[in-house]
């Protein structure tokens, strides 16, 4: 763990098992946790650290709990649900911060995080990334199965990193599917399973003997990947191989693998190879 | 109509209202027409006039057609599935051009429809664009129904047509949904509609009271817009209303409007703005 601070790391919270995974890396490396959970979002299983829950709109509240756990390091990771603007209530600590928090809500993904990233370190925080606190999550370089892509699928990659990358220059997105060379689907802010989930419906009608293509990953140019690291896990996986893929590509170190061993697994079990490549600088 | 050639003018016909409204435009600027239905995909309106029908595969069977008729001048127009590719029955004439018609299954939509009008060239055939025989079909400048777009909706078009134009050099789409500058969907080879009712899901969930947003549609840089051109009617309208959005940008004289009195009344009636822009020669 490179990032060593005073008080328990603060652990934000949101779905998925990467908040879990990168208390255990911590506490592994001896930093004490202190997990906040948003409510809606968050696994109960984060109960089995210290921890409170919050829900959107809670930013005192957040603001307290950190104070009170003299929590002065945090990491924010987790999938979370677009909320309800409508269904939250702000407590006094977000109507204070109204016109920075109001803000977060225009502009791309990338342009949200930055400014929430900004927000906690001009109130002295320290915001980690997961890699910071946890490298082992992130996608090494080569193979990552035991399938190796072809030489079709190494053409397809760097077709699919090409699109990743001038999407991600215009702050759109972070994933791409493409087969025999034609784009097949770009993610703007569906997500990947969505897009995914579309890859398979597209395809179920034409050519399911011949299946191709392939999915690829990498944060956009710029992102703030402390906050918003791009994340595959098993479910990608199987969404792939439903979309008729015949592998997965990311950025070596810039990629977070939910359930590393699940997703490698489910590579292997399903024929699909993983694999991590380095981009350029610029992509 | 620009470009007169000896003999009726074929118009191959796909699905949609575009075949017959061109074919009308030619027979009213005074020119026999013949149409060549691809069955599956085109109405049966088109026995209207002078036609013959034609299934995926039939290419002999095309040129003899287009010989017996004396067509030297030719339009491709109208909407098409993707053929299954297992169902077709090649003809002879097929099978004797195959590896060039293999070769439009490779590569992006552009690669393919480049290779389809050097096809015909080389053959000796005219291939001419809708606009060249119906410029009154593609879409004018400025606003084209009631509404205007407001300063909002227009930094929405802004970014949506940078980001249909880096698609564009990429050979990816022709279409992007814009929400409060945010990238909502990016149109890959789902096409608009598939594009629009994704949108419509997607924020289904969120914020039904606060409707904004734009798609914007332009043809790609580069594109062969003889066979290609961007088009919407009055279903896109309908589609980017479920969707929430206020208004459709297109690119002006690049964007063919199919039932052009029916898109606009859907426009008004809906509430949206309907406008043509001038994209800068880069885009």
């Amino acid at each position: 763990m490179r990032a060593e601070g005073d008080g328990p790391l603060a652990v934000i919270a949101g779905g998925g098992a990467l908040p879990l995974a990168i208390a255990d890396a911590a506490r592994a490396a001896g930093r004490e946790v202190h997990l906040i959970g948003i409510r809606g979002e968050a696994t109960d299983a984060i109960e089995r650290y210290p921890h409170a829950w919050l829900k959107w709109g809670e930013v005192g509240k957040l603001f307290s709990t950190l104070e009170l756990r003299r929590c002065r390091d945090l990491v924010i990771i987790g999938s979370v649900s677009r909320p309800d603007l409508g269904n939250i209530r702000l407590d006094l600590g977000a109507i204070r911060n109204l016109p920075r928090l109001l803000r977060l809500g225009i502009g791309g993904d990338d342009n949200m995080l930055s400014t929430l990233v900004r927000f906690f370190e001009d109130k002295g925080y320290r915001v980690l990334g997961a890699g910071d606190v946890a490298p082992e999550l992130l996608a090494g370089e080569g193979k990552l199965g035991s399938k190796t892509p072809s030489e079709a699928d190494l053409a397809d990659i760097a077709v699919a990193f090409r699109v990743v990358a001038a999407l991600g220059r215009l702050d759109v997105g972070q994933a791409a599917v493409v087969v025999n060379k034609r784009v097949l689907a770009v993610e703007a802010a569906e997500g990947t399973d969505a897009m995914l989930a579309r890859c398979a419906e597209f395809r179920s009608g034409i050519q399911r003997r011949d299946l191709s293509g392939v999915l690829a990953k990498a944060p956009k140019p710029g992102q703030e990947e402390r906050v918003d690291l791009p994340t595959i896990g098993p479910e990608t996986v199987q969404k792939a191989a439903e979309a008729g893929l015949t592998g997965i590509a990311v950025a070596t170190g810039r990629v977070l693998i939910a359930d590393r061993a699940a997703t490698i697994a489910a590579a292997d079990r399903l024929g699909l190879f993983l694999i991590g490549q380095t981009l350029p600088p610029d992509a």
